[in-house]
């Protein structure tokens, strides 16, 4: 399975660079920047050629659900019956890249959003009240 | 209110500079990356300096709960009974952005990380389901 990034701006190459610092190197991950500058013909045309060099084998991990980087994965991905996680974060992308064998088993999926969303949260707030800071 | 966002490498930098694509220019935000060379004591120092600076009146977004960043922001937050955000993403820095002057009300905390939380979602499947893209 490959991993295509797609975030609004390049800050989504620095993530992929920083979880290196992480989780050490890996493969099978791309990623397009939408530009400023890109029409979205231009980027849903970058995008679906990406899908089709990888022959469709592909879950996409996108900025922000409702924009525009979002909205081009789901084009694509409703035609070809592919996966669009959106919200990305440390944490997501870390999941994913730990369950890059499993993804196509939607319990798995399931696990890892939950898993990016329990990491999203007030920590202080959480320590004092007794949860678990992991 | 001042936020400090840290993350493991400069990817935090780079998701400020696409954020302004999006919600425009802003002011009041400061990022310190931590890089593979500090030691825990050098970031502790470089983060304690900023909020010094600050004069106290920050909140910290940090990347991923559990991680150096995130332990870093709490050493200094519970001192000074800051906030720390963690699971930086897109949604997330929007809505603390979107919130900048009501950021001492707890509620209005508990309802950006719910925020930030649904829009980390399997995208298709909720859209399948009949659930909202937004």
């Amino acid at each position: 399975m490959n991993i295509i990034i797609l975030t609004h701006g390049e800050w989504g190459k620095y993530l992929i660079e920083s979880s290196k610092m992480i989780v050490g190197d890996f493969r099978d991950i791309y990623f397009i920047p939408l530009n400023p500058k890109d029409t979205l013909e231009e980027f849903y045309k970058k995008v679906f050629s990406l899908v089709e060099a990888l022959n469709e084998k592909v879950i996409f991990i996108t900025d922000i659900a409702g924009g525009t980087t979002t909205n081009t994965a789901l084009k694509i991905a409703y035609k070809n019956k592919l996966k669009v996680l959106s919200g990305l974060s440390a944490p997501l992308l870390f999941e994913v890249i730990s369950s890059i064998e499993e993804l196509e088993n939607e319990e798995v999926i399931d696990e890892i959003i939950k898993e990016a969303r329990d990491n999203c949260k007030d920590v202080l707030k959480e320590i004092l009240a007794g949860g678990n800071n992991e």
